[in-house]
């Protein structure tokens, strides 16, 4: 692993870094924040936060937008961002469109050719990329949240939703809820798994929480949607995630924030609110 | 003056606006955060902090990277950022260099072929955009304080100086504080302004507050100035403010900051105590 560089932060430490990733089979980059309790020199750990991001965005757009590191300080939190896809893969036509194939990884593991090889961010994220924080960093693999916007905040959904018991919490901003049935979920369902429908629920936040006998995370998900987001009705559809919830009995914190849009202008109005919502959860 | 995109931020809006600038002679770009202060629909005038950003920035770089919205949401600040330089002017060679022509306009008016044409971001600044951010928003001209960053704190350091009665509140961040003796400044002011050290002094924040018979900001000037930060010993000199200030009676609270760069990350960590600053003088 290379720590490309470090920039002193609210008394913690932004770092940046890359390593060979076995699961993508190239090398991959990260972010991790690191609060003032994590460098103390105490040896001890710090709960973790994992932030997934949306289209486009790389490991850099969260911890250079969302001005989370004042809070991830109070609050005691490292907060680790993978980037959203492999890159230099070299697949025919990967870098085509922006909301397929880089930068839009949707956190799974492809099934298809010829994505199958390199596109495995679940993998990558759940068998390799925690488990070397876990080593490399002062933080506690067993107090992990999950957190993600739009695209990430399907991926948040949908990794804490699919291994149990590896996160303790888990919160979206502007999520995309119901990918099954919308044209972003449709083109990368279609696109990294095939046309098996079956297969698609195993990766749609809505559609596993509806198929749940008990309510997976007791304490609550929290999730905020501005409601002038352009894309709320075509391609988010928290209402779909709202009802999944009441079926399931899964308590859901669903906020509309009139005004508000896509961006992270959106992000890092209500991100304090999802760090307390993971430090509640961690601590 | 066009609005180019508005963003709901902390219960106020960031608005990025374009608009044909006289004294440029270019479309200019600027944008401002407007707090929930100031669109209370009471006719309330806020006070306004001025922004300036640093070498190669935009007009987009502050309201994206400092996280600096939360807190002028909560004192009730309006924020401006004007561009660093004009754009489009088609001068050859304009943009050759990073740290000279576009995106380096160090917030003065060249009197050297070919920039004085277009390159009159100090005249633009005070004639132009301030009247016309009196005039399009609701903040208040009589109320106004100046911010920056590494160039952008030489221009706020220099136009609070130059234009005594202006400005009620001056801070900077990682300022070039002695531009007459530094490679940036050297050839800034040789492109700009020629040969005369006479004008360059004119354009010196250490030079203009040395020459001051009395302190110009009797309320202080408060100067960050991390000690990581790589250009801190050839570029940015901050020994000189000191030395100047301490001569003219100047109030001068400038911390050091051990292991923060000259980045973003650097900036958002000290910026709430910038605004607090500011908001203390502008109430």
């Amino acid at each position: 692993m290379e720590l490309l560089s470090a920039h002193a932060s609210f008394g913690g430490e932004q770092r940046f870094c890359r390593h060979p990733s076995r699961e993508i089979g190239l090398p991959m980059r990260f972010s991790i924040y690191l609060p003032p309790a994590a460098l103390g020199g105490t040896g001890a750990k710090v709960p973790l936060v994992v932030y997934l991001a949306g289209l486009t965005c790389t490991e850099e757009t969260f911890p250079a937008k969302a001005g989370a590191q004042r809070f991830a300080a109070e609050l005691g939190l490292a907060i680790l961002c993978p980037d959203t896809s492999p890159r230099g893969a070299g697949v025919p036509g990967e870098a085509d469109d922006w909301d397929f194939g880089v930068g839009a990884g949707f956190f799974l593991d492809a099934t298809r050719e010829p994505w199958q090889r390199h596109w495995r961010m679940e993998s990558y994220l759940l068998e390799e990329l925690l488990p070397l924080a876990g080593e490399a960093f002062p933080v506690d693999a067993g107090r992990v949240g999950l957190l993600g916007h739009s695209m990430g905040g399907h991926g948040a959904l949908t990794l804490a939703l699919r291994h149990p018991g590896r996160f303790r919490s888990v919160s979206a901003l502007a999520p995309i809820c119901a990918p099954s049935e919308v044209p972003w979920g449709v083109k990368a369902f279609s696109g990294y798994l095939g046309e098996d429908r079956a297969a698609w629920s195993r990766h749609d936040a809505s559609a596993l929480i509806a198929a749940c006998a008990a309510p997976p995370f007791p304490g609550g998900i929290l999730v905020d949607q501005g409601l002038a987001d352009r894309f709320l009705a075509g391609q988010l559809r928290p209402e779909r995630l709202e009802e999944a919830c009441a079926k399931a009995g899964q308590p859901l914190r669903l906020r509309r924030h009139a005004g508000y849009d896509h961006s992270y202008y959106f992000v890092a109005t209500f991100v304090a609110d999802h760090l307390r919502h993971h430090a509640g959860s961690l601590a």
